[in-house]
């Protein structure tokens, strides 16, 4: 009786490190991406993981790797931004998990800061040799196309 | 003694659970609101709960449903709108739980974004036979009333 | 083996705690701040923890309280302020905490809400004799400036 009340506890315990794990690689994203790091910020993808942008979708760790290296990207940082990501929603199942949540994209200008973007993000991360890594997360700004609520809608229900 | 010992430790680990449990319902308001599920947004109260924010009080989970299937929250969404709700400041007492945050309603206008509301977040969450839910939301926006401060206050403190 | 499980496990739960801790850290200081509470923001951190700001280097408990109650402090909080802090990063190493986080400062303005400042956060946490508390917070705000980024890069990898 006590191995299987062992066996529940290390199960209950591995849920929530892996919940603690998913929400430290949401949480990573922003910071990353304002300094500039793309081989961290590449590496929250899996190696074909896709990200998925309005205007721009980059599949596997390169192109996402080529975007944190862009002059936009760059122009970006240089002049000040920060992309605020989360908190974050997420639904564990098993080795696969999904987050949704806001982000705010908030740049620098003439002397003060402006929100340039307010997107909604699913995120579809899953458990694999190296650990927790995204397998895909679609973004959409929140400027009233119905893709975006969409989203939000089905990632608090956790479906990716 | 080891039986103390797996006592203590599954006491830890729910206690673990019920915080997870507690963010997760504080950040699912945002995406449900802005996804316009009434019914997903009113399942986060009680049957009886209580939203209390400045404009308005709601009592009970059809009243929070009517303000989300509202003329002027679906024009919100129509036109570009984040509820951005969190991070939370948490603390539990058993089956009581005190949240705090801050949220940002963010629209989209003119092609840009604009930081419509800050507020202040109490939250009194509950576990009851379908697990937890809020017993009292009350938001106050941070536009220099009294009220505002002192809802942080008392948030921290553990105070509903 | 049954006692190696329990000793692994208590570790595992003990570091969940140490997380949660740091997140109501890092989570508290807003609300904190934007009530007034001087004694509380204070008591975040160490007796003689570093609040490093741009424009300002506060040593010591006393002079993060004196911020607090410094008239310039108080008009932000009369005239309506927004201190929105995290989502954190969290590395745990031992006794010790590196979290890594955007905060954003919004102020109320005209009837309407702007961002004052985007801003880097590097925090350096410590357990001691009266639980975690902030050894140092350092901010930079996000213009443009390299200092920035830079915090947040080391803040990710878990560098204090």
């Amino acid at each position: 009786m006590d191995d299987d009340r062992l066996k529940r506890l290390e199960r209950r315990v591995r849920a929530l490190e892996d919940e603690a794990e998913v929400r430290r690689i949401v949480a990573a994203y922003g910071p990353l991406v304002d300094a500039g790091d793309a081989d961290g910020t590449a590496a929250l993808w899996e190696t074909d993981g896709v990200y998925d942008v309005d205007e721009l979708v980059m599949r596997g760790q390169d192109e996402v790797r080529a975007m944190v290296r862009s002059r936009p990207h760059r122009a970006f940082i240089e002049g000040g931004c920060a992309h605020v990501v989360g908190p974050a929603h997420v639904r564990l199942h098993g080795d696969e998990a999904v987050a949704v949540c806001h982000s705010l994209m908030v740049v620098h200008r003439d002397g003060g800061f402006v929100v340039r973007r307010a997107t909604a993000n699913l995120w579809h991360l899953r458990r694999g040799a190296d650990g927790w890594r995204v397998a895909a997360r679609t973004s959409r700004v929140l400027d009233g196309r119905q893709e975006a609520p969409d989203l939000l809608r089905r990632g608090v229900r956790g479906e990716a």
